[in-house]
C-alpha cells in the first residue's frame, strides 16, 4: 500500500476487509426484498446515524460523526406510515423508529411501569402506571409499532464503522436493484469523509506518553457515483448534504448532483435542520436557439411539480437570484390544522436565509431547481407529541409524491 | 496561544471555557451532598462512558473513546445496593443504572407493552404484555429502581466533551471533599488523552476537497494529581487503566500510583474486562537495615487485607515474578451459589496471563500489591439476568470493604 494511495470505490473494496456479518445480512435482505416484491410494495433503504473511523485495530479511540439518528429514525416512521417497506440501516445504538420517543434520558420507560402488589398470597406483578394507561402518545406509538410488526415491513441492519457502512450499502443496493424504479434510497447517515486504511492502523492503543497526537487519514471514496451507475438500476436516490456554513449548502448540493447524477439532494444546515431543508434537483433543458452574436444563453426559469405559493414566493431566494437558471420554489407548510393549541406558532414561515451566488456551470443546459420546505417554529414545551409537527412528515410526503411520479413516468 | 503549548491543569482551566450548565450542575450537587451528609451516607462519584474531542466549533466530527458505559452503570447499581449515595456523571446517552437492562436494540421496551381493547364503548389502554407481568428480572430491576427513587440516593450529571468532563470533575470533587474520607471517587469514564484547544479549532466543518486529513492534538492535562492534592481531602480515589496490550497493564498501573499518589488502580484488558480485573495498590514499607556491603535491599513481600487463596495462588503471576516487591495476590470468586443452571461454567478461574517484568523503581521502599479478581465464564444464553454473575458485584464489594477500612483507620 502506497503512503499516498487514493482510494476509488473499486480499490477500496479490493483492499479493505468485509465485515464478518455481511453474508448473513445479505441473506436477510434478500428474503425481505423478495417478500415485499411479492406483496407489491415499494421499498426504501433508510441509512441513519454516524459512521466511525477506528484509529486502532483493538478499538479504543475512533473518529465519529455527529448524529443521534433523529432524521433517519423519524423518516423511517413516516415511510412506514406511507405504506413503504423500510430497510433501516443504522448506527448501532442510534435512534430507531418508534422507540425514539422513549429515550432513556428524557422519557425513561421504567417510569411508565409500577410494581403492583398481588394482594394476599398472590405475587407482585408489573403493570403500567395509572397515568400512562390511557396516554394518547403512547397508544399512538404502540399501535403503529405493533401494526408494522404484524405487517413485517421493517427490516433493521446495524453498522458501526464506515467500513461496515460501505460494504453494507453496496450489498443492500445491489439486492434492492431488482425492484428497479420501485426502490428508493434515502441516505441520511452521517458518513465519514476520511478513514484510516486497515494497512495503516495501529494494532494497540496509541500511547499518550509521546506528546501530541498526529493523525493522517485518507479520503473515503465517493460511492454515490458507482451506486448510481453500477449498484442500482433506475432507483430513486436521495442524498443529504449537511453544512454548518449555510453559504456552502446550495453550491455543494449542485456540485453533488452534477458529479453523481442522482435524483435529489436534500440540503440542511446544522442549526436549522429541524425547521427547514432545501430539495435540490437537476433539470435538463434544451438550449434555446442562440440569436446571432449572442454570448450568453439564459434558459427560462424551470418549474417544478409544485406550483409556488405566491405569498411565500415573494420572500423566496429566487427574488434575490442574479441568474434565471437559479430557479427556486418554496413549499410552505404550517403546523397541522388540528393543532388547536399551537396557534401562536402559526404564521408565515421565517424569511429564507440569504443565498450564495449560484455556481457557474460549464454546461449551460444544466439547470437546478431548489424547493425550500419549512415548518413553523415549535410549539411550547408541554405540548403533546401528536401536536408537534416534524419536518420529516413533509419531507417524506414530498418524496413519496416525487417517487410516484418517477415510477409512473418510466 | 503558543503552537507548542503543553497544558497543566492550571493552564487548562485558565484558557478553556467552562460549559454553560456548570453553575447549575454545581448547585444541584451541593444540595445532593448536603442531603446525603445529613443522612450520614457515604457518597461515591461514578464517572462513566467516553469523552469526545470535537474537531470543529460547530461540531460535525469528533474523536471519541470506546465505551458503552457498562462498567460505570453496572457499578453504580451495586454501589446503590450497598447503601451508597451515587453521583452518576456519565456521557450523554451512555448506559445508566437500571435502564441499562433494557437497551432499545436487544430488549426493546415496546415489546413489553400491549394495546388492550377497552371492550364495548371503553377506549383502548396500554398494559404490560401477559408474559412480562410476572417477569422476575423486570420485577427485580423495577423494585430496585423505585427504591432508589424514593430514597433519593442517585444524582445524574451528563457530559459530552472532555472539556465538559474536566470542568465537572473538578467542581464535583471540590463539592464532595466536605465529606472527607466518606467520599469515594470511582473514575470509570474513558477519558480522552488528547484534545484540540478551543484556540486551534476550526469554526466550520472541515472540507474534504483537499485530500487527506491531518489532525494534531495536544495532551489532556493529567488531572489526577491536582485531584489528589488540591480538589479532594482524604477521599478514596479509584482510577481505571484500560489497555489492549496486556503487558502494559501492571507497569502502567504502578506508574500511575507513583505519579498521582491515589489509592487504587483497577487494571483491565479490553477483551477480558468482564471476566477479570486487577487491583493495584501501593504499600510503603520501611527499608530493612542494610547489611554491610549490600547493594540491593529486597523488601519482604507485602500482604494485603485478603489472604491469598492457595489453590489459585499457585497459578498466580507472583510465581513468575523475578522480584519480591512484585507481590501478587489472587481473589477468586465463582458464580454465585444460587446459580443452579450454571454448573457447567463453574470451575477454576482461567490461568492468569503472563505478566510483564515489573517496572524498576528508584525508590526501593515502594512496593505494590496486585490482587486479581476473576469470575467464571458466563452461563449460556437464555439464562435469566439474575443468574448472570457480573464482575462489578465483586469489584464493588471489595471496594466497599477497603473504603470502610480507610474510614475506620483515619
Amino acid at each position: 500500500m502506497q503512503e499516498s494511495a487514493s482510494f476509488s470505490a473499486e480499490s477500496y473494496f479490493a483492499t479493505q476487509p468485509a465485515p464478518p456479518s455481511l453474508a448473513e445480512d445479505i441473506a436477510s435482505v434478500q428474503e425481505f426484498v423478495a417478500r415485499q416484491a411479492a406483496q407489491n410494495r415499494n421499498v426504501v433503504l433508510v441509512t441513519s446515524g454516524g459512521t466511525t473511523v477506528p484509529l486502532e485495530l483493538n478499538v479504543v479511540r475512533f473518529l465519529d460523526n455527529f448524529s443521534a439518528g433523529t432524521r433517519g429514525a423519524t423518516s423511517a416512521e413516516y415511510f412506514l406510515k406511507a405504506g413503504y417497506a423500510v430497510i433501516f440501516m443504522h448506527r448501532q445504538f442510534s435512534l430507531q423508529p418508534f422507540s425514539r420517543h422513549y429515550s432513556h434520558s428524557t422519557n425513561p420507560f421504567l417510569d411508565f411501569l409500577a410494581v403492583e402488589g398481588g394482594g394476599g398470597a398472590a405475587a407482585d406483578t408489573v403493570g403500567v402506571t395509572a397515568d400512562k394507561r390511557a396516554d394518547a402518545d403512547l397508544l399512538s406509538v404502540l399501535t403503529a409499532y405493533k401494526r408494522v410488526q404484524v405487517a413485517g415491513t421493517l427490516h433493521t441492519l446495524t453498522f458501526v464503522t464506515v467500513n461496515d457502512y460501505l460494504w453494507l450499502l453496496r450489498a443492500v443496493s445491489q439486492e434492492l436493484s431488482v425492484l428497479r424504479r420501485r426502490a428508493m434510497y434515502y441516505l441520511a447517515a452521517a458518513v465519514s469523509d476520511f478513514f484510516l486504511p486497515r494497512q495503516k492502523m495501529s494494532e494497540h492503543k496509541i500511547q499518550s506518553g509521546k506528546g501530541s497526537l498526529h493523525i493522517e487519514m485518507d479520503q473515503v471514496p465517493k460511492v454515490l457515483k458507482p451506486m448510481v451507475e453500477e449498484w442500482t438500476r433506475d432507483g430513486y436516490i436521495v442524498s443529504f448534504k449537511l453544512e454548518t456554513d449555510e453559504h456552502l449548502l446550495i453550491p455543494k448540493a449542485r456540485a453533488a448532483l452534477e458529479r453523481y447524477g442522482h435524483q435529489v439532494v436534500i440540503g440542511n444546515e446544522l442549526h436549522t435542520r429541524k425547521m427547514q431543508v432545501v430539495f435540490v434537483e437537476r433539470k435538463r433543458k434544451p438550449l434555446p436557439p442562440l440569436p446571432p452574436g449572442a454570448e450568453d444563453a439564459e434558459p427560462e426559469a424551470s418549474t417544478d411539480i409544485n406550483e409556488p405559493i405566491p405569498s411565500a414566493a415573494a420572500d423566496a431566494p429566487a427574488a434575490e437570484s442574479t441568474r434565471t437558471d437559479d430557479a427556486t420554489e418554496v413549499v410552505v407548510d404550517g403546523n397541522r390544522t388540528t393543532n388547536e393549541d399551537g396557534e401562536a406558532t402559526l404564521g408565515p414561515p421565517p424569511p429564507p436565509k440569504p443565498q450564495a451566488p449560484p455556481a457557474t456551470h460549464d454546461d449551460e443546459s444544466m439547470t437546478f431547481v431548489e424547493s425550500w420546505l419549512r415548518i413553523a417554529s415549535q410549539p411550547p414545551a408541554g405540548t403533546t407529541m401528536a401536536q408537534v409537527k416534524e419536518i420529516e412528515e413533509d419531507i417524506i410526503a414530498e418524496l413519496v409524491r416525487r417517487h410516484t411520479a418517477w415510477i409512473e413516468h418510466a
